[in-house]
């Protein structure tokens, strides 16, 4: 079995045998670059090691080789007196893992060889410091010390010699740096080989067993990365930048990584070693300063850079060291990029014909457009959050702290911005959404009210910042001892979950310029259709900003949250049968009338599909435990006023208080009449599972009058429309079917206001008609549903509920985080589609559905349609469009065109 | 097309065309029974006019034809002089259906041809009395003349003549009635038609017409007749059983319907007409008394049962009516019976040759077996329900009212019985049932606390009865203005749901005799194996009495919920961590073992399969409300005590009042802390769809603690058992499984659990490990879980729930209803299984589950497993056992034999 590889025996290709590391320092050994010759222990070896903790047999054998192969190369002997051959030893697996042990330099120095070193190089101070820092490395990352434990020999040797600063300290002081780690290491047992070989094997054995300490396994599971890759480990001849004034080491990328720019970019120090450059104690010039510095290894530098990015095709992250003038190349990979460098970079690549637009496509990862997207904190700011939380709707919001939504419109109307901060919030805080930059809340998580809700209207959310105490009554909140109070300034980062003190600066988010090239590639290639969830006219202009191609889910039930419909809302739940009803209904027409026509109006011939109302009807109603609580308190203030003779409000709410407004009571008594009917009234709307219960279409089955309601308002604003000359494109979809028959009642009422509409008008109205599928039942049944609908719209959260049994908000905050640590899911199907199960039944039902119907439109709306992962599951299950929140367009576009470029 | 057949054209098996009754009359032609000739018209002809709503083309020449050959056969005249052929018409669909259109008898008469009956018969009272009971007929059924105003009319003139029965009244009188008759008709507008084929024409459509009736059509839905049959009409010549005392008319069963014994067993009437003796104003003489009256007529009789029954081998239900001493038959059909004595003719025509096994089998409808396997109310009684509800639990039972759990268990100590009577019930009950002998509850569905523990105990239980009051603090219930106290004596009826007053005398059930050997043959032919539903050694008893072959489903929680285990589950739940619980965990083993340890005892070497714990936590908790609102009470108690200086009990309920024990504030200050705490804790456990929420699986993964002690307590039942000798049979099965990861993880535990224990006793334990498929993505992924398992047990009542999208509680209460009126459903999903996509979903599951591995078994447990229609699509589906309740066990033994010979 070979496990040791030569930098000349291999490619850029072997990256699972060598690493990313390896690899490239063979490919630029290939291409002739000055890179320090050396040898590569594969992964190979690795997970040998890990698997039987013993290093496999053989390997030592042709580490030894190998030495001797370099030795042979570059004149120097491994533990030799004169030209002695020092190694650095590097981890180098597959994909770069923070986490693992990284890096040792000056291997193969000791008691002995040191002094040959001082002798050879004529320069006692650099070999002196070079095996302090060595013994330093090896002690912390190999025989496993803190690190805090060398630094307090430092300190107090600098101390003792009365300097400041490390490079400050005398040849002695060195001396007896070295010699105090070495005491120190044996009297922890742990004494310092002196031995070459032992400090090369010990240290390769290191670094097989980084492989699975807890940070790395952490990272790995964070970035879904593999377990079973394994490091491999590069040995490779040391070279100095700390020999003096003509030596350096540096950084460099081939275009600037922050913003994309084709520049120099990078830094560097003289007479250094790389590490000086990473401690932040010196501070590294720029690279553009070399040509100064050192003009002719400048050149040589430009020349590096044009070879690399040319053969590698991508920008580059390089590590140099100059020793006496001469460039080395330590190592390449391709370079980490801020989002916005990443588009700049691939769309000036693809214009340079350095890679085609395809490639430019697959080199920004979906994700990464998400911070372009929304106001963002300014990135050069650096404070401190003093919470955190959920991130619950992406961007940043500042604002004075209110602490009710009819305080976020009152200041609001009186000019002034506001974050609603709320211990949690509920379907009537709504207007406060509206009216505020932003939301806050203590409890609740990703599906909470406040989430799903700021997710919907793009308002930065934080959500469940545990640590935020909330006293509504003093109009005051609090995070450990800081006290903040109604007005009082403060920033949240709904990216990130935190938390700040004040108001800070912010970057705007648009779409133009390399954006926006950039997307019009992807547009180009995918297959799929993009559309986004909306159901408000800022919605909707929002999804047209962010190029939605129309909206494939506009919930009419957010309609009904609106502060001046809540009421009629309710009341239509409270009424008792369709007589009580009717008036009500006939106010509500008016009004939903009056929302699809403006968001019709700004859809203009693109599609938009209404959703008919989804929810119980309970969610409209307010809390039962607040009406209970309420009604205990005004039964028991009526108790004490007997006793008393006046009405105590030292128990009441400063909302009731209010309400009773000193009349007594007489008014206390109507007060618990309404609150005990209203009470009754909702004890018939409970239900056990809500989830499961008497909402969408089994809804509209027993109370037809409210859909009809609700689709006599689409059919006279679509009318209205064609009257104007205008063509909206409209399609009616029944959310929760189970059973084709409830379709086909629901469908006899579609056409019997259809009917009457265009006779009123005297056109026909081209309203399509389809169908959520979200229930279980519904994809089996698929062929039978498929030939009463013209279109099927996958509702994913409810199916990976009915397919998993468990409903999401249980499961987010109880088993859930457990099931990930342990595995048992691969990250939460509510955020990426279940590839087994629910696509299955995805599966199942397209083929069904188009089995009848072979030309049937099918898409996705809900979360899912703007999570890439899922986009490349439905991609390849064929479904015709997903939709999204308006904000994560751009980047469903970009998933559809990765789908595609990888898929077919 | 032909839509006209004479009798001697048909035979019995052209049911579909000419309907049972033409059929069966065309049989009998054919066999050479007297039969009075004539013709059936087809369902075909029926189903045209149904459906355009006019008469088929040429049906009445048809029809002229088949009259002029009766004319022909008979030698008699329709609507001539002398010999006048009269007619009867009579509906007969293929089954037999109450609320269609029936009969109408001595068509052909009018005001000249009564007078030509009357000269002919020289019986002008014969003639005049069969005329008016045309026109009434004829008027009722055909011209929808209410039956009252005809009945005031007679009234009258029997009133002016003094006299009290019909057949005293005068010929004159009785032609007063025909004219006062047509005059009724005529002042409606309806003039009565002398011509008689006008007569026979609109009586066909008048019985084609009764088709769409609405009672019709609901009889058709509750009976799931398809609407598509149409009904046949028999056009018949007269023969009359009022001709005078040679003449009779009568109905006979070929054995008796009630007891199955072979008798005969009829009735009969001398000189009347079929009507009286249903009309009961004289009351029908015993058929063996025929004998005597008409000796030659009892002869041929007896040759007629003897011919039908070996004919049509099948106990026949007849009409015969005997004219001047001749004996005619006017109809024979399968009569219907008890389900006793449905068993025995069974079981003795099989004896007697006449059947084979298997066709007996086929006789008897499962679902008759219940009856039979509850106590009854001794069925000679007859007392009106005071209160009725949901037939919850099925058997009868009296007792003395009870008012909650610890009285049931007082008197019951007392030696009384006793029905308790609750509002609704808890798990904290449940020591009432078991020392009760029914349960009577004011609300709840079929899926309520009380009605599932109640059906798995076998106790009769009605639920939901709304009419019932409960007022706990005085011990009594009120029904309307009927006051019950506690003590008084009640009966229930929970197999049809009805409350009684008093004790009324029972009939007990036992599998024997008849009854027995039925069964067993059914167990010969059955494929599907049997296994009952049972958590307590009682219901193993019971399972086994009723021929399970083993358990299918041990609910582990069921003995959670004893009384004496109750506390330490709280305990347990209430624990913060694995140390907190351990001590409680350690007593809940001890007893857990020891119920197994009896269960296995009972249950020998037939299989058990144990379920771990699958509710949700907070189930076995008190009520979260009732908690709140103690805690408000004791919270304003103490307020008010602060002001009148002592606790005010007037707003205390008796159970604090009680609990204070007149100890004062302080005592008031621990309770408010302890309630406090509780429900803090409850906080966390609180789901927002419990249904889909930590139970099962996701329980005994979060903590795994839990479920060791029951595997452990298994594991020692077991061991205990091999080591004495026995060899018993048990199955360990994970609920709610979803995800395959899930089940390695819980059969780790098992492997520890299993190998210790085996290592502690020194032999093997041969446990197998095996999962519910209850969750849609189980079903799914068949294929990868059936590596893990040796067994798969359907739970289909939640994966009804999860392929639906709706909860049975939910739905149940709330749309479902309105789904059945609807006929979106058909049928309750959750009492039968949905054909298509539940059905489809499990044999996806096991053809999946079988492709890994093919002898993987495959069962059944919950309501669906004792449902004959769904043990009927499992058999399809190819598994290998079902598991029910006790009670429904001899019922599955015989659909699943049933099933066998219909499906192979």
């Amino acid at each position: 079995m070979k496990y040791v590889y030569g930098f000349n025996e291999g490619d850029a290709t072997m990256k699972d045998l060598l690493g990313g590391k390896g690899a490239n320092l063979a490919e630029m050994t290939r291409m002739g670059l000055p890179v320090p010759q050396g040898f590569t222990i594969t992964t190979e070896a690795c997970l040998r090691y890990v698997r039987h903790r013993t290093m496999p047999k053989g390997l030592m054998d042709q580490v030894r080789e190998s030495v001797a192969d370099l030795e042979e190369q570059t004149g120097k002997v491994f533990g030799g007196e004169k030209d002695m051959l020092l190694l650095s030893v590097r981890s180098g697996a597959k994909f770069s893992m923070p986490g693992m042990m990284d890096t040792i330099l000056n291997l193969g120095l000791n008691d002995r060889t040191v002094e040959d070193l001082a002798k050879a190089t004529s320069d006692p101070r650099f070999a002196y410091d070079s095996y302090r820092r060595f013994i330093q490395m090896f002690g912390d990352v190999v025989m496993e010390v803190e690190h805090e434990k060398f630094e307090a020999i430092l300190l107090e040797v600098r101390e003792s010699e009365g300097v400041k600063l490390d490079h400050e300290i005398s040849i002695e002081g060195l001396k007896r740096v070295i010699s105090e780690y070495q005491a120190l290491l044996k009297g922890l047992g742990r004494e310092f080989p002196q031995d070459p070989w032992v400090q090369l094997r010990m240290s390769v054995e290191a670094v097989f067993g980084s492989w699975d300490n807890p940070r790395a396994i952490t990272y790995r599971r964070l970035n879904k990365i593999p377990d079973d890759l394994g490091t491999a480990v590069n040995v490779q001849m040391m070279v100095f930048g700390n020999m003096g004034m003509a030596s350096a080491t540096g950084v460099a990328f081939t275009r600037n990584p922050a913003t994309g720019e084709k520049e120099y970019y990078g830094e560097y120090l003289i007479n250094a070693q790389g590490e000086d450059v990473v401690a932040g104690i010196r501070t590294p010039i720029p690279l553009e300063n070399l040509d100064k510095d050192m003009k002719k290894v400048f050149l040589d530098l430009k020349k590096v850079f044009e070879r690399l990015e040319k053969h590698f095709t991508d920008m580059q992250d390089f590590e140099f060291t100059v020793e006496n003038g001469t460039l080395f190349i330590l190592q390449t990979r391709n370079g980490k990029r801020t989002p916005q460098a990443a588009v700049k970079i691939a769309v000036d690549m693809a214009d340079e014909g350095l890679i085609d637009r395809n490639t430019a496509i697959a080199r920004v990862i979906p994700e990464q457009l998400e911070t372009l997207l929304h106001r963002q904190i300014d990135p050069d700011i650096d404070v401190e959050p003093i919470a955190t939380g959920l991130s619950a709707s992406p961007g940043a919001a500042s604002g004075a702290v209110v602490f009710n939504a009819d305080d976020s419109v009152k200041w609001r109307d009186d000019g002034k911005k506001t974050l609603l901060v709320r211990i949690e919030t509920r379907p009537d805080d709504i207007h406060g959404f509206d009216a505020s930059e932003g939301i806050l809340t203590a409890t609740g998580g990703m599906t909470s009210h406040a989430a799903v809700v700021a997710r919907s209207m793009g308002k930065p959310c934080v959500a469940g910042a545990e640590a935020v105490r909330i006293d509504y009554a003093e109009r005051r909140m609090t995070i450990g001892d800081q006290v903040i109070e109604e007005g009082d300034l403060i920033t949240i980062d709904g990216t990130k979950g935190e938390v700040m003190l004040g108001e800070l600066p912010m970057v705007e988010a648009e779409i133009s310029g390399d954006l926006e090239r950039f997307l019009s590639w992807a547009d180009a290639v995918r297959r799929l259709g993009v559309r986004a969830n909306a159901d408000t006219p800022e919605g909707a202009r929002q999804a047209l900003r962010f190029g939605a191609e129309g909206i494939g889910l506009c919930r009419t039930e957010r309609m009904f949250n609106a502060p001046d419909r809540l009421p009629f809302v309710v009341a239509m739940i409270l009424a008792d049968d369709q007589t009580a009803r009717k008036p009500i209904l006939e106010k509500l027409f008016e009004m939903q009338r009056s929302d699809f026509f403006e968001i019709f109006t700004i859809m203009g011939t693109r599609p938009v599909t209404v959703r008919l109302l989804d929810p119980p009807l309970h969610e409209f109603m307010p809390s039962r435990s607040g009406l209970a609580r309420e009604l205990e308190l005004l039964r028991t203030a009526k108790t004490m006023a007997k006793v008393n003779g006046d009405i105590s409000t030292e128990m009441l709410t400063d909302e009731l208080i209010e309400e009773i407004a000193g009349e007594g009571l007489e008014r206390v008594d109507i007060m618990i009449e309404q609150r005990a009917n209203m009470l009754e009234k909702m004890k018939d709307l409970f239900e056990v599972n809500p989830m499961l219960g008497h909402r969408g279409v089994r809804l509209g089955i027993t109370h037809p009058d409210i859909y009809e309601m609700q689709i006599r308002a689409i059919a006279y604003a679509v009318a209205e429309l064609i009257k104007a000359g205008k063509k909206p494109n409209v399609e009616i979809m029944v959310p929760q079917v189970a059973i084709v028959e409830e379709l086909r009642i629901i469908r006899d009422i579609v056409a019997k206001v259809l009917l009457e509409v265009s006779d009123e008008y005297g056109f026909a109205l081209p309203i399509r008609y389809g169908t959520m599928i979200e229930v279980v039942r519904a994809c089996l049944i698929a062929d039978q549903i498929a030939s009463k609908v013209e279109f099927f719209s996958f509702g994913t959260n409810d199916l990976t509920q009915a397919t998993f049994s468990f409903s999401r908000e249980d499961a987010e905050g109880k088993f859930l985080p457990a099931y990930e640590v342990l595995e048992l899911v691969k990250g939460n199907p509510f955020s990426t589609l279940d590839g087994e199960g629910v696509a299955d039944l995805m599966r199942i039902a397209v083929e069904r559905g188009r089995s009848t119907s072979p030309e049937l439109k099918v898409g996705i709306c809900g979360e899912h349609g703007g999570d890439p992962d899922s986009i490349r599951i439905v991609h390849g299950i064929g479904l015709d469009y997903v939709s999204c929140s308006p904000f994560r367009i751009p980047i469903a576009r970009l998933a559809a065109a990765r789908a595609a470029l990888e898929l077919e």
